[in-house]
């Protein structure tokens, strides 16, 4: 019989509770008296002891259901190691309840900080096995991350209303899509809703050259021009700054986020009216979409697996269609990131799609 | 056989394409020799004869096809009295482009600026039909607008989704929805989306009582709030203001709008960490939703009757379910608001939502 | 304190948790101590005394969930006073579980069926509250029932699925729609999804007419042709046959339903190769649509109102947009038809919609 | 200035158009003198010389829709070298448009016969480029096609749906999803859909442990069953007859399809109550989803790439997340099936899903 510890942490996405769902009935299968303790609010509750004994019946029904049973928190990765604001040894903590519970193995589900966390956790000792989650599918070691592709459609949907509106009125449209250092989704998201320019992280853009191709839509008949920003997308200029040249610009910037200020900027160039949408924290929300649900379902039986099997310390992920179990050391730290030279961003650009570059 | 006129004016919304659709079928069954005259953009097509001959294909397959085929612009009616920026009179130019196609009608779609201006039309001597398009079904003389159960929906989606991240997460959420004035759309949205606190231009809100609701709900076991505000949403002592002072209060305030200023005073008074999320444009795009088909192609064929029959000078709208005319004199200027007394009202605060009051 | 009983009854549909969750919210916010006692599957779990207690956490979360969570089953009204296999007496056991819990009110949710026997309940001295729930619109007494407007929309997302494959085939495509009486849902349907040809109980089909619609938009160069058929479409011919030779008939015939001998009649015609779609069952289910929701609230509201005020034996429905109280024995055993002659049906034939009449 | 002929043939699917688009898209951008012939469904237009030319102005707004803008037809490969009832030899007659066009190459679009077909003219000299179309993901030499994902979110609808109506009534219930020889559509969509029953072709089930399967569920309290059921699942008694028997005993049945065989075997064996849901042809239409526009768009952009390369002789496909070519005699006749030991199967049974062996 084992005694498994669970946690969600980070910003929640969907499919947390299928993935959860799919750990816990892999497990139960051939171990039926498995005891599984569900951490609330992350990392939060396996510091502070903060626990419910789950069953069979909390997981019944939540396949389709977004968000996360258990709660989430952000604990930053760069304060795990400082002790809380009355003293207490967070990473300390974390192991005593381990131990004081008997816990055979953590399985926690997050995306990058909380890889960095569970690394440590495992350097101290302590059995785990993590899940990939994220909306931004920017986790190394794994092909796909569940809650990309629900968030996908999301932020699709958003340039999808967008365009009807656009068309009819003869706007430039920009979408913010989620996305502070990598571009996947708004990448996946802009091609899918047909956004004529695509703004990512990884490409910094000349806004001279996004002028330019909404000049060209007009020369060509078009009467918009749509827009797929990532919230992180950066201008060459500030792509040559210094960290703390850009730290400094941004604090002192009016603009809300990235969005309004090449809303601005093209503007001012173009005098065109320009609109700008922030589907925002609906990205993250709703009922997670098939694939993600079959996805999770599939990391959520192999990760029961490798906890039958005593195989810890693994981040199970998948590649070339195949669910893997990857080295929680090579993966933590470590950013999937867009090249700007793969096939997809040329393959989209031969669509007509242009990056600004 | 009739020559008809015909364009959508305003904001676009969804239905706009069944709704024309609609008048066209239901004239042509009748009358196969009709000839149909779509102007371009709204007001600005038929100010400056910028129109296409239209025929019945360009109407097959667009019953669910969000945005105007037509497009469209906004032209104030503050302004339609006054020559543009070449001294021509926009009204005669109008009137001359009517008579000069021989119009036999002008069929125009819009909300209550655009009703202002066909008011004046028909004041002058033009056969008008329209039809009351706007998604914060704020015309009188009808129960309801077609596009806004479309925004509804997609308000509601927004809701949906923040409900899983804010329960999530333990947070309070506000989600903006549309509706300067009236706040139809934010009640409706509110309450199918399980919101805690609406609030709408026609019940000022005291952030106070707001506050209140969040700690009750704290208070029983609740860990999030969600709010679904009005762009228009107005305190209690912004609402005591004159509206010059309220003018002068707008434009130097440092929120890009209301939700934000409403999200950093209870982030003031509540320690609470509070998103806002604006679905923005998205509400007025997409496909319009089963409701709102039946619904405009209802209106299109009473339209195409009323045409047909000769009968000029009436909104078709809709009372008890059944459609009617309306005179546009009637109709011409006036708001449908939502009152602090409705039943609908008293409905949801019996169900525990609280407006703020 | 009051002390309620609840149950749902008949085929589910969405909704019955939004319109539950009303009613006990709207109690409970004036009444905290209520004690709610859910019936299980319907009639039978009154019957047989088979309940649980419910508090406000059990509807915490259900406005969005398809289904009812208190379970329904079919208890036909026919049988209701017939002793079960057991020799029980149905309507003694219910009566005598209602005064064994001392309840104050029973509030029920149902279509036509469960309607004759809650107010068969009132008849023996029970006080009864119900709610309209049936996608079929069919009730007697309120504009609208809940559950119509979210299986519109799951019946007309068929429709337009089938549009796309129809119009790349070039074939005549049969939606079947549910109805076995009434054709409210196949009407609406029908005409928001665009469908051609539209069969309901109500008005009954001559296949040659029918043929004649499908060989008119061929002339007209149309390649396909939709058809929305109620389960209960008939023909001329049969409408003309007794009730006992029509369900000889219907014993008798090869056709799993009328769709396909709709099918089959089309294709010994035309020729055409004709497909039949059945979306059966997923015309209950799912999340209720935001319409639904709202309405379901609005009457879960008032009937908490009517239970603290002690007005029983009343269902609440909605007229002209306001929830009203409609006594239960005007209610019981009546239909509400479409008429042959209603506007909704003339403005669908100005539309060039067919009815095969 | 390239010559291109373009054609869909087959089951039509989601996403056809935004292949087409971004083909035509990328040899564009860099051939704007392009000549696109796009010949009318499929096969057929080719044959007879029915075509018409398409501008880029054909390809706007085509990204979301569903169907294809050139209709579709199947002409069964196993009759493509008879002559048609005139006495035309089809395959001279495709070749003579060919040249007759002076085409550059044919873009064909289409599932398991279609690349039959395909390979053909490629032996007989043609230049081809195919595009893997079909909602079953059956063919060889690409992990992916495009139509599969939307086919498999609108049959996990009809599940999801189907998921609370079940849950309400206590009954088993049987979702009959497509897929006659391959069982990917059917396996995804349940395990999506939390289907706890799924039968594939490929896995001969045997009814007593689907029965088994059934009332374990029932011992451990679930009161319903969901079985998902491919068109062509097959039991093991079926699996061991001669192909000549298994017509034969087709040819008799009395049921409309698999599905409702497993329902009467099921009640006669329970005494449960089953009840059939058949999604049909909706499964083929509708807008693609958000996965499909992608890749189909990325499919469409190297297609374009190899046309202007002058690499012929190819289907595009996906590798490993990559786009790739394979030679078309490598893909022609042969089918990509579920292995029953595929690392997914177990997967699933994991899961504690039950496939009937």
């Amino acid at each position: 019989m084992k005694r498994i510890g669970m946690l969600t942490s980070g910003g929640d996405c969907q499919a947390l509770n299928a993935a959860m769902r799919g750990v816990v009935k892999s497990i139960t299968v051939r171990d039926p008296e498995v005891e599984i303790y569900g951490f609330l609010e992350g990392y939060r509750g396996l510091i502070y002891g903060n626990f419910r004994m789950l069953s069979g019946h909390d997981f019944s029904g939540i396949l389709t259901k977004g968000g996360t049973i258990l709660g989430s928190s952000r604990t930053p990765f760069k304060t795990i190691k400082d002790p809380d604001e009355n003293g207490l040894d967070k990473v300390e903590a974390m192991k005593q309840n381990y131990y004081k519970l008997k816990l055979d193995c953590l399985v926690i589900l997050g995306g990058n900080g909380t890889h960095k966390t569970a690394n440590l956790l495992r350097e101290e000792g302590l059995n785990v096995i993590t899940l990939p989650k994220t909306i931004d599918n920017d986790l190394w070691g794994t092909d796909m991350t569940f809650g990309f592709q629900s968030a996908v459609n999301i932020a699709t949907d958003a340039i999808d209303c967008i365009h009807t509106t656009a068309a009819s009125h003869g706007r430039v449209f920009i979408v913010e899509v989620m996305g502070h250092k990598v571009g996947w989704l708004t990448l996946n998201a802009g091609m899918a809703g047909g956004a004529d320019i695509i703004l990512i992280p990884e490409i910094p853009y000349d806004i001279d050259k996004v002028v330019d191709a909404i000049n060209k839509r007009k020369e060509r008949g078009s009467k918009f021009t749509i827009l797929a920003v990532a919230e992180g997308a950066i201008s060459k200029e500030d792509a040559a700054l210094s960290k703390k040249e850009l730290r400094e610009k941004q604090k002192n910037t009016k603009y809300p986020s990235v969005s309004y200020e090449v809303a601005a900027r093209i503007q001012e160039k173009t005098g065109a009216e320009v609109r700008v949408t922030v589907p925002g924290h609906t990205q993250r929300g709703g009922s997670p979409c098939p694939y993600d649900r079959v996805f999770a379902s599939r990391l959520g039986s192999e990760a029961g697996k490798l906890i039958l099997d005593g195989e810890y310390g693994f981040m199970v992920g998948i590649k070339n269609r195949e669910i893997i179990k990857v080295p929680l050391e090579d993966v933590a730290g470590k950013l999937k990131y867009v090249s700007p030279d793969a096939s997809i961003i040329k393959e989209a650009k031969m669509l007509g799609i242009s990056f600004g570059d």
